[in-house]
């Protein structure tokens, strides 16, 4: 069986200029890199109307077995393109962390891809490396500002700006810094995330032209002062250089599937502390450019869609019109209580008792935010017939068709009955709705999600967290919509309940705002924003050779 | 008077096909970053002969006054290109931190500069983002080895290897990382380095090919283990994983001047602790599709030529035919022990001063490598007649000719003069030499630089310099060639004694192997590897406007 590389290495890709013209738009709009990738000139679009269907791929709670949001969507893209739609797929960038950790690539996998797959997986268009380079700017102009004389006053035990590097080093997680006396600093706790964790990524994300972005990075709040007030990158003057940073960046770039569908790959903001989706410039553009936009939203719905809908819809004024919602009857019987090493066998009593995880993601996408839905049953072979009647007849209970994907295997081929569903799906008329209004109170809102998502029995703030709200509805906050940070593996923030607990209740330890951003984070645990390499890194196996070809990337 | 980005931002550019074309290079060679930038695929390349002449452009010791080296290089390659000269410009890439930090842009000045002057300013084509992530992949590796049980015993108190970042952050000069217990890495001191000071960057500039690069890296010391052995990049299995990440960093950049003179800006290692030039690709590249190749080496010529003559021509079996020694008459002035602030008067007593520094720049270039050499004054209004003779005179006396540059004002025309005594320099026989040859013990190289370009009348090594050496020559590094880390103000080692000191010693303190390089860095002093922002830093200047036009870069 081939490796993903091996089979993303032996695609014809189209040039890149071929793939944009699918879209109608003229060469003098893609700055190329490469021949494979370019970035998109956005002036020229400004002023068109977005006429696309919006599709969001969305999952149910991760598990170890694995549940192939991208892949999925990547397959579904491809097989809307075989039935003669003009689709355009629109991804997250992968972080560089990760691809030498344990997970590898992201950019699809088997014959549901993107390519070239090596270099989105490695620097791609230096997206990721402009926002460090952002980030890391403002963290040394804080510094030397307090180097200077501080006339701002900062507490240098109040800094909230991190550093970040683009790599899993979790010796960066806590250092002290600005040690060697007075030339060097200023001694004091910090520390790294990685760069997909800075808040400026999340701003990038959400931002809706070069002007929203300046203005968002020069809201960030960085520290406080002594006596409690923000302090903002515009109080340090550091918005300007890093606009001028993210000028390129800002730009969504384009690629194309293995079955040369136009995908914009375009930013990867945290899942956790952050929304966890593409830019909002990239499928605006996509809805403007395609018939049909398929988008994917980071961990299960509980946390990507909620947040996609709630944070990233609201701020660009998006309506989709339909929700798939992955899963792989393996994932299931796992939530079922099936250890990793049994999920190949049938166990219909395990899968009916995970099945519950699946419906309540479906109930909250039709019912709380009245979007049409169907779920995606990611094929693999030990799947048994009867198992998948059973996914198949739980799901029709709640009017939900259940489509067979196997595009992994297949390409588009094998998520045309996916496809035709979503067409249908997107033709009917849908109640779009958030689970909140944003001029509701902090605890208002956490309550509404916690409750209607999560299906909580109430929230607790911990007196930290209190104290937190009112200070930041004092500073006026207040309206900001709410980014959850929860473990991804269940409904609630025990990471260990699986399926769908009831009778638990939600504690927020730590609220935050990411005032570029525009939203409050509320942590429930701790949340890793630096991860660690494992015992051996997938970087050992990683290779190149003499003519430039890698390999053990996968 | 319009400012350098001005100037640049109303240039029209050819679009960069046109300028390969120039070069007898075809379009399917380019790998296009937008329309002005390309990287060149250097495959079809490989067996073709060096036919240029190579140009190297250098200077006095380095003044507050400012020489215009880079400047004078691209004027220089304008009035070549005038000439009807088939030339390639080879210059080093800026880095960010100084960007953001005191000395704004670095390409060019006037109207002798290389475009597009933002973009080859910020990202350029992502070479130096590459460039630390392969440093700090290589960090992590090596701190996750400890953490993951340290099978290679490495002594965490003798780790070598530091992480990069491409700022001017002074606070993380000295750092304790690893901090917060066992899942947070293991605690330690450690620092980061201005990434052009990284290893890796020398590396990339000193290497032939893909393959010379991966077994360089390979090489690199990182640590020592308890019981004194080097651990190296291969000992961590690092070396195919930092090469993949280097594949396109390794490719030199294709850009041109205002006057379209094609231009090959590739790499930029510090020029202390590493050899400050552009990279041996670029340069051999250049040397195979142009009759002259001009570039230029960091630093005056006691640092700059010296290593660019002893180390990279070393290693690339480059043979120049002439060297262009940059001065200016403040400059020379200023050498002569006048203030800043009284540079504009004329003053024939401090010019004659002073002029000893150039002369021992040009003799050393003459004398001790045999190469042909032309004095470039780089005019300013203010000198007068009576100063420009007094060089040309002391010049003369030493056979070399004097030509006056006005290329920051005029462009190539204004370094006609110059480009013709270039031309005429390179049609004479040269007896180059090297300054020693590398199988001399560590000690005879130090004092054959130390006497014959510094003019010391020797060598001391501390205590410490002493074990250093037994220990690099016990381990098989003794025949590598020197790289001296020494400030750039003096011939000494003492940055207070301007003009051309004689009877010092020259202490070396610490000798460092950079055995992917391929060199012993021998430090005479501090040596500074993370600049600091000033106290107003450049960034709080620069900003981007709607349209994405930058202002404020210098």
């Amino acid at each position: 069986m081939k490796t993903d590389i091996e089979i993303a290495q032996e695609a014809k890709m189209l040039p890149i200029a071929e793939v944009a013209a699918k879209l109608g738009v003229a060469e003098d709009m893609l700055e190329p890199y490469g021949r494979t990738k370019a970035k998109l000139d956005l002036n020229p679009l400004r002023e068109m109307p977005r006429k696309a269907k919006l599709v969001l791929v969305t999952a149910i709670n991760p598990t170890p077995a694995g549940e192939g949001k991208t892949t999925t969507s990547v397959g579904l893209a491809d097989a809307l393109n075989q039935l003669g739609k003009k689709v355009v797929l629109c991804l997250r960038e992968p972080s560089l962390g990760p691809v030498f950790g344990v997970k590898g690539g992201a950019a699809g996998g088997g014959y549901a891809q993107v390519v070239p797959m090596e270099e989105i997986n490695l620097h791609f268009t230096g997206d990721f490396h402009a926002i460090g380079a952002a980030n890391n700017l403002l963290a040394a102009m804080l510094d030397n500002h307090i180097q200077q004389g501080n006339a701002l006053d900062i507490d240098v035990r109040k800094i909230t700006w991190k550093r970040a590097v683009d790599m899993n080093d979790r010796q960066l997680r806590n250092i002290i810094c600005g040690l060697g006396g007075k030339p060097n600093g200023v001694p004091r706790e910090d520390g790294f995330d990685i760069t997909v964790a800075s808040e400026i990524m999340a701003v990038l994300c959400l931002a809706t032209s070069l002007t929203d972005l300046k203005a968002r990075l020069a809201r960030m709040v960085v520290a406080y002062t002594r006596d409690d007030k923000p302090v903002t990158a515009h109080d340090l003057k550091a918005e300007g250089a890093m606009a001028a940073l993210l000028k390129d960046a800002i730009k969504p770039n384009l690629v194309q599937t293995l079955e040369h569908t136009p995908a914009l790959i375009h930013g990867g903001p945290f899942a956790n502390i952050a929304h966890g989706c593409n830019s909002i410039m990239a499928t605006d553009t996509g809805m403007k450019l395609g018939d049909y936009v398929v988008t994917e939203a980071g961990f299960g719905a509980d946390l990507g869609a909620e947040k996609f809908l709630d944070i990233k819809c609201r701020a660009a004024g998006f309506a989709p019109s339909a929700v798939v919602i992955v899963a792989t009857v393996r994932a299931l019987k796992h939530h079922g209580g099936v250890a990793k090493a049994d999920l190949n066998q049938e166990n219909l009593t395990a899968l009916e008792a995970g099945l519950p995880n699946l419906l309540q993601h479906v109930e909250n996408v039709t019912k709380v935010f009245g979007l049409p839905c169907v779920v995606a049953i990611n094929a693999f072979p030990t799947d048994t017939a009867a198992e998948l009647k059973l996914v198949e007849d739980k799901c029709k209970e709640l009017g939900v068709n259940v489509a067979l994907s196997e595009v992994w295997a297949k390409g588009g081929e094998g998520g045309k009955a996916l496809a035709e569903e979503v067409v249908r799906l997107c033709e009917q008329p849908n109640q779009f709705r958030y689970c909140y209004e944003s001029d509701a109170s902090i605890e208002e809102k956490l309550n509404a999600i916690a409750t209607k998502i999560y299906r909580a029995e109430g929230v607790d703030l911990t007196p930290n967290a209190k104290k937190q709200l009112k200070q930041l509805t004092e500073l006026g906050y207040g309206n900001l919509p709410i980014c959850m940070a929860k473990t991804q593996y269940s409904f609630s923030d025990d990471q260990t309940l699986l399926g769908a607990p009831k009778g638990f209740r939600i504690t927020v330890r730590n609220l935050k705002v990411s005032a570029g951003a525009g939203f409050i984070v509320a942590l429930t645990g701790d949340i890793m924003t630096m991860p660690g390499l494992p015992k051996v890194p997938s970087a050992e196996k990683i290779d190149i050779d003499e003519n430039g070809v890698i390999s053990g990337l996968f």
